[in-house]
């Protein structure tokens, strides 16, 4: 007799949907994936080919409705474009699906809002938005240090360098333990690699700094490009010290000596960074499913964050300070 | 319809052998471990309250004979103590299982020559020794620009450092690609944190030097504790620059800044450095089997590592230097 | 016989201008340190006491005027407090002297402007502002990596740390070649460590932004106070890379490996991470007296960085943005 | 009135013998270089032409005799070549000049102990041997660490790299405080650099191993050239933790991000790594002279290095072990 898994499928193949297959294959031994579904093209036809699908019994769907129909499917996991993730999420639970929803659930506040609110309705279905870095080792040690070991006294400031991300993407409720209120926010950018793209108000390169009630400062840089790679630094500095994950980006633990110096690489995109996280993320939520436990993130995890990533996107077309009053109320 | 899965057992249920159990059943989707098997009485106890172990149907057997007639058992991992690798290692092969055996195969040369050669006599069986470095991405990164790229020239001097092991244990063939011939070494040791063990001639630290016919080098220290963790490091010198491999250990990307400086932590032991690496190693060798693919090691491919192991053990005892003629005969 | 050297004196003999003593004494072999002044009584009392001022024959004033009466005088290195700098420098214009003197040159602009001006009307004087971290050997390489060997491509986006610092006290120019105009800045800024001073709108740490027409960023943290020690960083992006200094700070060479991990110290302070930079910046004012050559900052280039700094404070505590014009007028 | 300082000669103006009268004239503001000395025709053309010499008013002799007459010299700093480092230093003390003899003073042991003992019939004389990484600021904050702080408990194992350098040349006492007293060594080299050179048994790069009485170890890398710059290690290793000396070699804090990776470069030779602890040697020695206070190293200090050196010579020629009885007899 084996143990029971959940039959999940995944939605959306591209970069990451095909490595989250990949991650239920390989790293969630209570997971079975059982159908995927894409209706791009190229998608349709990489999936067709794909031998591994054959020898793991996956089947392959180009519409999502028809998915949802597959016998004896748990769970759903979202990885589609993010215009897609609220009416797909809405559907799968719907359809009585757990989910895991990749971030943001929305662009649009109010519509990610009433996913949250849904939610509620099904109490029974775990729901959850995927911020992955809250699974990553090294983001969790360092939580652990600030918040429980206290090792940094009180924090106050944090950085952050996103990569391959525009500023509404940001992606991570801030660090702090007394769920900080934002009171200004500023931010600027540039277009260095795409300047013909400066008529749509894009930029490749901006710098945020987003202002608490209570003296406490984020700042941010989120590149869409780095030269050297996925090089995502977070420092947090508090009245007794700071702590730092990834401030030495690397890609293994090989240096070369030679007549240019030292040098070591850098993980090349965020998969690498993440990819341990991405095994812990999805073995948590399957977890929860079998175990009947609350997901590890609360769905409404992302609204605070994306209420500020909002207003600095505005900050950035407008050049003005966004405000909030005391109570949270954007000015 | 799902996939076919090879059916396993692990034998020896000690450190290792947990976790081997573990990544096979976290990391090797086409693996589907049936049966454990150990003879020690907390090993037993412990397996019979493990609930993972129940949820995933694997039987327990105290007997290592029994466990081989498992039903459609395919393969045998041999976790065990040194001195039964070789016997039961013959006796699965007997049985017609694929085996993966822990090096050493054994601490005696003419027995694990004797493994080696009966292998020879199972042509369809997949029988491979368990150096599980060769499967870490650094070290094959490492291989990689030393051996294809060329990197750094002809290598000629290479440094390692080994923890938790006796001088015996080296198990690492050398890296050259030329197929080095030892020509003498040496080695000395010293006990310092069981010096009441002085009597048995054993060691917790000892450097050796290898010197090879045509002017290559190795030295090693060898250490069964260090004070900071699992530091282990691997340099290669060539005639144009130096590789090296794990300079700087860490278990994760979080430095810590205080009063003291700072600081980063090291990875505590061997598991926590070589953890994916044991994945790609069982993940290599279910494929090997299930693909009727050569075994990614040969199984005499510590013999040669075994002879100079032995080699500098003699000169830890004796004092003397160790030689061999330009024919690999031992002087 | 033996060479020329020029006879310089220092005033002021705070923390720095002891150091400024002491440099000259030991690293700048063409200056002789003939008078020091000060009206600080406790400086007075230690100057007094110093036996090696006594060796090397150094004269005590604390008048700064009879000061510049010093027979055969031909320097003065001003390091007293900064509001009188401007007026010190002013004098020993006046007597024939030659000045380094410590930025800024003033908190007021205008007043700044006026030493610039006045000393244009004394050509053969070298005056000279001290931004000592120009004349450090890393600052030197990755200026010539980034503006003469284009090592990093475009360079766009510059991240600076100060230590020890407030906002009007950012001493270095901008980086970029192109003569920089600024466009916009916003800061803000908390107080951590002396709450109690929140009345007079004082912060020990704030981060501020500032966007330059035509798309370049520059982002800094200035922080009164790190618990590890003298942690400035900076940062320059490129179209094809990054060149950081000093991203791993470190007071020397010595790393300790214990059960907490691996640790290295870090500066305590400015002067330890920048002893060098001043003897060098030392050894060029002293050269450029000697050998009638120029002065290797010119004295107008604090100014610019002066009206930034000031946009920026402005902002601080308006808690509004600041904007030029694309002519470099502020609106 | 200025202070006295100390005049003093250097002979031999080779890569060292030049940058020992830099250190003098910039880093040494009690001592006055008053003349050189060099017969190498193209060291005296060099001189003659050096317009810094002149202006320091630096007398060129090509006679080491007649140097030692000039008009009221005190003290010498011999920079030749090995072979006269002992000749040239008796000469110098029989002319009651104080003496800083670059190590070592002979590679004959009986010669050296022949100045040893000389020395001790000029008890007024300061005469020291030149081991430089002595004074170095990392070294010894490293000692500190383990010798008073005892940072790493016992220490019981050690391991260095020499960049530039013989076997016979290792420079360092060792570090154990309690005195060891070698008990067997080997070594053995290879030449890859200049094969050409095999018949003169010479090497460039040789490892060897040293085991003292009592259960201590030090093994050694010798290396003549490194690809990628002046990369020299120590490693002490103790019960508790272990403390790493230059583990991490660079040139300066700047770190270049591009796509092969982030590197940094490493000090090209000796020089960039020790200018500072030469200084600070030079300023201790004459800072000894004018207070009439000990030389802060003994004369003899190098003697036990230079037995151990000639016994791993010894082993490397012989490919036998070296050993010693326990009263430190060579047998």
């Amino acid at each position: 007799m084996e143990q029971k898994r959940v039959k999940i499928a995944v939605v959306g193949l591209g970069r990451m949907g095909k490595r989250h297959v990949h991650t239920l294959l390989y790293r969630v031994p209570f997971a079975q994936v059982v159908a995927v579904c894409t209706n791009m093209p190229h998608e349709i036809e990489w999936a067709q080919q794909n031998e591994e699908y054959k020898d793991f019994g996956i089947t392959l769907y180009e519409d999502y409705d028809k998915m949802l129909g597959h016998s004896d499917l748990d769970a759903v996991w979202v990885s589609t474009s993010t215009d897609v993730h609220a009416s797909q999420t809405l559907a799968a639970m719907k359809h009585g699906k757990h989910v895991l929803c990749e971030k943001p659930l929305s662009t649009d506040l109010d519509e990610a809002q009433k996913v949250v609110d849904a939610a509620k309705g099904y109490p029974d279905l775990k729901v959850m938005a995927g911020f992955s870095r809250r699974f990553d080792d090294s983001y969790r040690d360092a939580a652990k240090k600030i918040l429980e070991d206290r090792t940094i006294g009180k924090p106050f400031l944090e950085r952050r360098i996103f990569v391959d991300c525009a500023i509404h993407d940001i992606d991570l409720t801030l660090w702090y333990p007394e769920d900080p209120s934002p009171k200004s926010c500023w931010a600027t950018g540039t277009l260095q690699h795409h300047p013909e793209l400066e008529m749509s108000k894009d930029v490749d390169n901006a710098v945020g700094v987003v202002e608490f009630w209570g003296g406490k400062i984020a700042y941010f840089l989120c590149s869409r490009t780095q030269a050297h790679g996925h090089d995502v630094c977070t420092e947090v500095t508090g009245t007794e010290g700071k702590v730092a994950i990834n401030g030495l980006p690397r890609d293994n633990n090989v240096v070369v000596c030679d007549k240019r110096g030292m040098t070591h690489e850098v993980q090349p995109e965020y998969w690498q960074r993440f990819e341990h996280a991405f095994a812990t993320e999805a073995n948590e939520f399957i977890t929860a499913i079998l175990k009947h436990k609350p997901v590890p993130l609360p769905l409404e995890l992302g609204q605070k964050v994306m209420q500020i990533a909002r207003a600095l996107q505005d900050a950035l077309w407008t050049g003005e300070v966004s405000r909030w009053d005391e109570h949270g109320v954007r000015l």
